[in-house]
């Protein structure tokens, strides 16, 4: 059968999702617990292949076993053989042939920004320390150009290689609690790099380094360095993802 | 001349505030840090000694040095010298004789329950996890007893060794952002282990397992047994310190 399912973590210890030469991953993780609970080599195959750094509430994988555990008792299971920064939120049975990559979905994701003059060591892990202070409202205004279907390639790295760099944003918000500026976004998919790059420019923006209009320049350019910098990844976090 | 300084800390790597003879704390990093900034020994003074992995927005602290170096710049200078989970917010000149923990004040303290199924592992390490469902308005309803000048011998550690266990709440609330509920208290001072035995207890009644009028009873027997567990130190913040 094909189990889904669906993973937190807090991503500061870790060198990504994705297994690599060096440096432990989520993913690894992952393997070396199923393994061991299921008594079978485990693969997992991840729906976003998060950076270095990067946190999640719910990124989704799926994998193949033969066992005969009920699917919806795997996560319990799993979770006594994780570390306590990996935790499986849920899991179940799906059809032989669901991809988590290649189903359409809904994906959203969390960009948090400290904005204020001293750095809060208890949110050091899960926010992008700003000093000067932003303006939201312009930022939101700014986020609202990215709803819609786009090509994104001013809003993506270079390296990503990938047929199209269109997507679809269905939500953009900017807003504030207390110290902390979230910005929020659902789309169908998004490209390498691209919430941080969104970040980078909406940071500018708030800056008032960039007027909000200027969102449009960016887009008709297809040209990353028209588009603010990369934020940095610990601000991140995935929040899920929504198939259809 | 005396500074005062307010310092944010994340408890979780440290045995606590104040210095002991196993384990790294806060005070002993602070002292290192003056020292080698000032240039002569440096021993401060901090207003609330917190146990190990509780964490602080703005605990205060006080020492005396002869260095001409101007009071508000030291947090800055301080900050360098420091590891990223203690940022001193603030620092300037006080009055001689001003002690942190003597002088009239209003202490905040939070404890946060992150009140769901499942672990939320970017959240593991400042809010408590409690699985069954609780009961916000009745822990509310609970903690509205607390307000006022009572004595606490049942909510606090045997082990306080005080002359008067009489305390005044100013304000006493329990709210809930999301799946995270906040139990804020603010008053004139809490015992040894106050904080987290207030937080056992209202966790006892948001499960249904106290009435809130119970909280009565608590008060007129004067025996910690009355009360509910000692929540754990991780789940507790301190918010900060006014002075009059």
């Amino acid at each position: 059968m094909r189990v889904m399912i669906v993973v937190a973590y807090d991503g500061s210890n870790y060198s990504g999702w994705q297994i690599q030469p060096n440096g432990v991953t989520i993913e690894q993780k992952l393997n070396e617990a199923l393994t061991d609970l299921l008594q079978e080599p485990i693969s997992i195959m991840g729906a976003s292949r998060t950076d270095a750094g990067v946190h999640s509430l719910g990124n989704v994988a799926v994998f193949d076993t033969t066992s005969r555990m009920p699917a919806d008792k795997i996560s319990f299971a799993l979770n006594q053989r994780l570390p306590d920064d990996i935790v499986v939120q849920y899991s179940c049975q799906v059809e032989d042939d669901f991809h988590p990559r290649y189903a359409a979905c809904r994906k959203t994701y969390e960009y948090k920004i400290l904005n204020r003059k001293m750095p809060d060591p208890t949110k050091r892990k899960d926010t992008f320390h700003y000093y000067y202070d932003l303006d939201v409202d312009k930022m939101n205004e700014a986020a609202a150009y990215l709803i819609g279907q786009h090509d994104f390639t001013s809003f993506s790295s270079v390296k990503a290689q990938v047929k199209s760099r269109v997507r679809t944003i269905y939500t953009a918000k900017v807003y504030k609690e207390d110290d902390v500026i979230h910005i929020r976004l659902t789309g169908d998919g998004f490209l390498y790099n691209m919430v941080r790059i969104i970040a980078g420019t909406l940071i500018k923006v708030g800056a008032g380094e960039m007027e909000p209009m200027y969102m449009l320049e960016i887009f008709r350019g297809r040209n990353r360095e028209l588009a603010g910098p990369t934020a940095p990844a610990h601000g991140l976090t995935m929040i899920g993802i929504e198939y259809e």
